[in-house]
């Protein structure tokens, strides 16, 4: 049997933000076992003009919450982005979780050929929902996610792959 | 109408490896212009315990071969691992393209359902068709596209997020 639009999204993203979770509970330990000042970890970029890693668990957020709200046309729930703890990331997780958990299946299944455009500050992007979630929801969530992972893994933080993917 | 497992694969990672692909042209462009060595970029690492720029291109092929191998039944293609230039990495990416496009729909739609386990070299995880793909499949591939995206804007290539996200 084919899979179900809500199986794409809700459980993908729940999953994702879940070893997110996890991750950043192994950084926030790291620093706290090393002496490590965990805001300087929690502000690590990449390179400099490249969005630190506050921005990349609150974008993979964004990514899951935006998704479900287009797709499902909810009521738009605003998280301003000002977490700048571990601690106030790990909150931003769970509300985007129970956010998630709160989407009924009858909103999601169902709106593959439906137009979801993605709006962008200098125009439109005129996905269906299948293509919204396969061309830029997944891809984007994902690197959100990686992009965490990376600062963190080249912190030093002990991590391996199957941190990132989580338990089967 | 929902997603076949087709849809949720081969596609997608065809979509992937060509943004890959772009990415690593811009990478040598990059290396070219600005008198970088094309080799030790093509070797960058996160961390010196964490795979270099080749081997996330090959994993990345990889996990599309190996996905479509074990859904559709096919009999396996050899890839070692020996690409070290960018060039190289490009043949290796467009010979999984082929592959890719050669697998016809009716040997992946269907299979949601049946037992399509991971072998590991310590195990097997037992996936369901769906799970493997949802579970692993994308996860794992994104992983290593973000990886070497992150290697490559780490060592300056000027990229942008629509560079790893593809057009629309």
């Amino acid at each position: 049997m084919a899979t179900e639009l809500y199986d794409l999204t809700v459980p993908v993203f729940i999953r994702g933000l879940k070893n997110l979770s996890a991750l950043l509970e192994k950084g926030a330990a790291f620093a706290a076992e090393k002496g490590i000042d965990a805001q300087s970890l929690a502000s690590a970029q990449l390179i400099e003009d490249m969005k630190p890693l506050t921005a990349q668990v609150q974008y993979a957020c964004d990514t899951a919450k935006g998704t479900v709200t287009r797709l499902g046309e909810l009521e738009p729930v605003a998280m301003p982005d000002t977490e700048q703890s571990f601690e106030e990331l790990q909150a931003r997780i769970a509300r985007t979780i129970a956010l998630l958990e709160s989407v009924p299946r009858e909103r999601i299944d169902g709106r593959e050929e439906t137009p979801v455009p993605l709006k962008l500050p200098n125009g439109e992007i005129p996905f269906t929902g299948r293509s919204h979630v396969l061309v830029f929801s997944q891809p984007n969530f994902y690197f959100h996610l990686v992009t965490a992972y990376a600062l963190l893994r080249q912190a030093g933080v002990p991590l391996g792959k199957i941190d990132f993917l989580g338990g089967a």
